[in-house]
């Protein structure tokens, strides 16, 4: 007998109670029972996002969620700044150009957090840039960015400050009012424990200035429209139904945790993660500010990285995701993201173990464990 | 006790064997696992479909895949003809115009069908229009095209062929091939029996040239992208997973009966529910060429058409539709679509009776059943 345990920085598993949710008769949603459903759902998503203002709901992926951030307020021929560090800050800077808007590529070592007095430099050097794009948890590296301090540079000019969140909201702290954050795009699949098929945008007063200026044509991704439609609890388009009861059930369960305690939680399983795997020897990759949502891990030397992913997942059973692009089959990344708690890095670490010994990497067996039980009982 | 009974034109009901297989553990999409799932469920598109092209899959409403159906064959100052005999017809024209693509909306009174020749006249009037956008079945009057006469028409020009159809697919035939419609557009939740969520689009190789020289911005729906995606069974961004493998079961269920047999199956429920209503007396809004897919009917004189449409919800627990735009309380539109059978009909009606009576309309009660029923036993 095998069990399945799902380990990658999206999607997440779901919990049982939330499938059910799912698996009830499906209902119309030009309704008073579906807009009291979606009116409570969106009263969750702002104690989440921590914002007073509209959160948006698209069915889409996340990445639609990122392009209605980007088409909704800026023009054809606008200057954006956008920090890369990974695939995610890359394909902010693609949106832009597919839509004729230039932009200022911040490109950093992945791994490496960035300097956010850097960009009050850019922002100085380019007072016609019009949005700052920022990554809270980069998903191919793992590094978490100081979205604060970049919310008090950006929030000192014009721009707007947008932050994808999409794989770190509910595990990495984002203030989305406090920190003077504009958009905050969120997604299902991660922290919030859902499906993949919702994506979601924070809209704060001056992005929706900027927004009623957008030149960019839109349609389906129209951040106005489903800005007037939400004030009635409803959408301009057919929502994705049972992915926003179910979602109802999965934003209850983090509320009654309270979001901090949730945090909190994912910061636990994050630091007995790293520490699990430093006891065996194991270098992180995004050292200088890991994520709370996924640990990313150097492949030791002489192992190849993507037999390590393939193994744990088809002898053990456990997925976790491997290295992209330029860091393929150099790095490991294991989540601990959404419906994950201690019993679950205590798996992940366990098998990790399994294979590294497999594969003849030298360690002591179970010191993973032990160091990860000891900073839990800490 | 009261049961509840889904009888709008979209949502319609899940199967449960569907709903259960979405309450299923949840698993990453970049594996063999979901590559097998995904290129099954693709078949079964095709199949339904009736094309050998590929079937793009799109994680949004259907409106998404009407807009990519635009944004990826046209380009800014284009010309298009609209066919515009509802609320999806219109909305083919207003995206054209969010993208800058010059429209002759062909506006049909709302019930009536197009006629090809008078498209064939503008076609050759306009030797500069790019696309003809139709609609199978326009779901807010219940009038079903001919498609097949209007790809005969269209097939003869370098124009293409967008034929709209979310709401009829597996209610109406819809030969994509052989009917020589360029791109057909679907949704999950009508005749596939699935919730909301997924979008859908047929690619002839006519399309597919034009796709290459479109200067539409696009991003998300970029449907070159996701053309190379699915050879690989494989998605540009995150797909929706649960309704992916949901798909496959609710396909499987339809390509098992076979997609002409379903077909056939909601001919007769359509006619048997055309019958029922005419048994009371009641009108038919879309006589000349009513759908499969659902059934609108004339709110009969001296009856409010709103406060009907929501007893029969709110009192039977019956959900219909009522008139949307122009016909806003004219009419009421029952849905025989996509998980439905001989009964449902029936239930519908009987539904029907016990408002129409409550509300003063005259006539004998059970006349309705009766004629549905010598319907089916013919």
């Amino acid at each position: 007998m095998k069990k399945e345990y799902l380990m990658a920085p999206g999607p997440t598993p779901v919990p049982p109670e939330v499938l059910l949710e799912m698996s009830k008769p499906i209902f119309h949603h030009r309704t008073p029972r579906f807009r009291q459903v979606f009116g409570e759902f969106n009263e969750f998503l702002k104690i989440i996002f921590k914002t007073q203002n509209p959160v948006l709901t698209f069915a889409s992926s996340g990445s639609g969620a990122m392009e209605a951030s980007i088409i909704n307020t800026l023009s054809p021929g606008d200057k954006a700044i956008v920090i890369i560090g990974g695939k995610f800050g890359e394909r902010f800077s693609l949106i832009c150009k597919a839509y004729g808007i230039s932009t200022i590529d911040v490109e950093l070592e992945w791994g490496t957090p960035v300097d956010p007095q850097h960009i009050a430099g850019l922002l100085k050097d380019n007072p016609d840039v019009k949005a700052v794009f920022s990554t809270l948890c980069e998903t191919s590296s793992g590094i978490v960015t100081d979205i604060k301090a970049l919310g008090e540079v950006v929030g000192r000019t014009d721009a707007i400050l947008v932050t994808d969140a999409i794989s770190g909201l509910g595990a990495d702290d984002i203030r989305t009012d406090e920190w003077a954050v504009d958009i905050t795009v969120g997604g299902s699949q991660k922290g919030l424990m859902l499906p993949p098929g919702l994506a979601f945008m924070t809209v704060s007063e001056k992005a929706k200035k900027m927004m009623r200026n957008s030149k960019c044509p839109k349609f389906y991704f129209n951040a106005l429209k489903a800005l007037k439609s939400v004030e009635g609890s409803d959408t301009p388009w057919t929502p994705a139904i049972t992915l926003i009861t179910g979602g109802k059930k999965a934003l209850d369960i983090i509320v009654s945790e309270g979001i901090d305690n949730v945090i909190a939680r994912h910061a636990r399983l994050a630091n007995a993660t790293r520490v699990g795997v430093q006891a065996l020897g194991l270098e992180l990759f995004a050292l200088a500010a890991p994520s709370n949502a996924l640990t990313a891990v150097k492949v030791p030397e002489n192992i190849d990285g993507l037999q390590f992913v393939k193994k744990i997942r088809d002898e053990i059973g456990i997925t976790i995701a491997g290295g992209q692009a330029q860091v393929k089959g150099k790095i490991f990344r294991v989540a601990h993201l959404g419906y994950s708690v201690t019993y679950d890095v205590l798996i992940a670490l366990s098998g990790i173990e399994t294979v590294l010994k497999e594969l003849g990497y030298d360690f002591k067996a179970g010191s993973s464990l032990q160091a990860a039980q000891q900073a839990f009982l800490q």
